[in-house]
């Protein structure tokens, strides 16, 4: 009975603690050297610092906010790396800020695992906010059993245009497809894009895919880009390789595209070791070999 | 006896926990839309994180800083929204950095509950900070019973003038009286201002009033600002009232005067359903109807 | 038995709340007033929060990141004020981010205690990344019984030269000698630089010396810079003298040298009433005398 009593005042005490926060932080970390390409050789920092304040109302609907306070290089420097907040219950979930445009339903990894090789970037430059669109600030999203739908907009000012965005996944069992749909009024990118996911995990191996075709409102022909992305998984050890490529051409006349690998080793305790390597056309790439290594760190 | 000791050793860890820590955070956020009568319709969001370190020294000074890292719309960037640190005790309290300028006994709340609509800007137009003036860094407040007195000061660096305020605030009951005063001699707004508060909570009905007369350095007539602040609350419901007006007139030669009415719904939990309309005449609306509506959240 | 078995769940009810934590906080602030010879006298703050994240490998590797927002002055505006993360074992510790440069083995203390007086920078003016040098990004040191032995670079970017550094330190009782060197190929202040340092506590005289000689890659004689910092301590107060002296001369032609004398009284709690005085001629003041009193707060 006594030990009853002194673990209940234990629990209120730890309640306390906690609720005297109200906010809660978690971070993450990568360090290491790579060549972008365009750097040379140069050492890589990122760190990212994340607070969250969350709640709930008498009727049970959850509520919060979250902000993310990062530095993108070795010489620092704070920036807002997303900053949003909500409230979701029954009717789903309402999120103001730096959101996921809707059409964004299930974009490939990074290959590299510190900054990025940017072999993703080339499936995914004409979806969500890529091209230079304006991103969306508003998002709205249901879940019902397998089906994920989402709704996104950016809420012009005076005299910009809007654009809106809509996504659709379907998951059966590990695996998923889904459907996106973006109409952007604003940019000198507008235009309308579809856009289709399918991926999913099999035993060791994890796969994802995905396909988009810009209609420009701009005369000119539609274009495609597209990505695949495989994962093998050894106990700590993940391979990955990824391909892109995309109906874009850079300076030098080549079309973008970029192939790379990358592996990560699950240290234990939030740590990795990670790094990869690509072979990338793009805008400021052409055929260069790039590569990065190093430590990736979450806390 | 053995029931003590381990009360002891769990309140040692829990102290050891909170020793640890050292800072406590809250936070705040914002969302919703609204129509500030210069952007049109656009998407609001406002995020707030606190973080306040506080200690006690031997002979039981309190001491302590405070700082505020703030978004102010929905596309981000960290804003520094006031940091300042102070000690206090038997003589009062000593401030300094973002303090509030000591003419600033009690003005009036916002209208609209998110970004705010702007109707109690014109009521402050010459108190505080207002109109250019630089804002104060130092603040020192004494509370004796009934009574609180301040005094605040810009300190000037070099060929800057500098600037001073001075406040009294006297309550009894529910109610309270205030006065004010400001000598600024370092903006172009530069001058005396004199400032009357009262108010106080009637029941289920909350009144607050200032009236300002600024008199300028520069040749000119004494110019007033005041405006009154009703609230009404049932249960979780507030209704607010505000009018405000200041001798002032913007390039369509219209006088400064807003009204305006705004609502709370408190849904518990830190989270209210907020919104508010007003018809608003100042330097960049004239006689326009402005609103807004959303959620306000604190954590 | 009963005991043992509650304390095990205080323990890991209280590790659970670290855990849950995951990143940890701290802080500083300053607040005072001076006259630093350039801008009169002025108001003086400072507040630092510092976020730090901390795990450990399966093997048994530490690693961890830090960042510190701060704000500098009255008017605020948040600061990166140093962000690096680092992993460390049986092998030495390696960070990356804002790191020490490896020469700066055992700099000189601020006289002040609040904005510091300066009286240290010009003993330093070749050192670490003073005048001018790029900053290094990462560091690796390695602690061996008495000695310490520290590398560090700065990874050059495109077209970039490189710079590198090196110390030693050796601790025997509560003494310590050491070495640095730096290689700067960057910077217009390229060039060699030797460095020495000793110092220790004797009873309650606290002593630390640096003497560093710059050789430029430019044509020109080797310069000098050295300085000497005296502590003594009585109870809560701490008194302290610091000379410092460098070949290098100002507009109004006279050799840089300072020398000044502080004082800081503890409270008790983290909080100490701290000031100083100092006869300073460098790049900005030439023979002035600067001063700033106040209070320092750690949280």
């Amino acid at each position: 009975m006594k030990k009853v009593l002194l673990a209940s005042s234990v629990l209120a005490l730890s309640a306390g603690v906690a609720f005297a926060e109200g906010i809660e932080f978690s971070g993450s970390a990568v360090m290491g050297v790579g060549d972008n390409g365009v750097d040379d050789v140069r050492s890589i920092l990122e760190t990212y610092l994340t607070a969250k304040g969350s709640g709930e109302t008498d009727t049970g609907l959850a509520f919060g906010f979250e902000t993310t306070i990062a530095t993108y290089d070795t010489d620092g420097g704070l920036n807002d790396d997303g900053t949003s907040a909500f409230i979701s219950g029954a009717f789903g979930k309402l999120s103001m800020g730096s959101v996921a445009e809707a059409d964004e339903v299930a974009t490939l990894s990074d290959i590299g695992g510190l900054s990025g090789l940017g072999v993703d970037n080339i499936a995914e430059s004409f979806t969500g906010d890529s091209a230079g669109r304006e991103t969306h600030d508003v998002n709205y999203t249901y879940s019902g059993g397998a089906l994920t739908a989402s709704l996104s907009a950016h809420l012009g000012a005076a005299g910009e245009g809007d654009g809106y965005a809509a996504g659709l996944k379907y998951a059966f069992g590990d695996a998923y497809v889904g459907l996106g749909y973006n109409d952007d009024n604003i940019s000198a990118a507008a235009g309308t894009v579809l856009s289709v996911y399918a991926g999913g995990t099999f035993g060791a191996v994890g796969v994802k895919a995905m396909w988009s075709e810009w209609d420009p409102d701009a005369a000119g022909d539609s274009l495609n880009a597209y990505g695949v992305h495989v994962d093998y998984t050894m106990d700590a050890l993940t391979l990955s390789a990824q391909y892109s490529a995309a109906d874009l051409v850079n300076a030098a006349g080549s079309d973008y595209e970029a192939f790379g690998v990358g592996a990560a080793y699950d240290l234990g305790g939030g740590a990795s070791v990670v790094g990869g390597v690509a072979d990338v056309t793009d805008a400021t790439r052409d055929g260069e070999t790039v590569w990065e290594a190093g430590l990736s760190f979450t806390f």
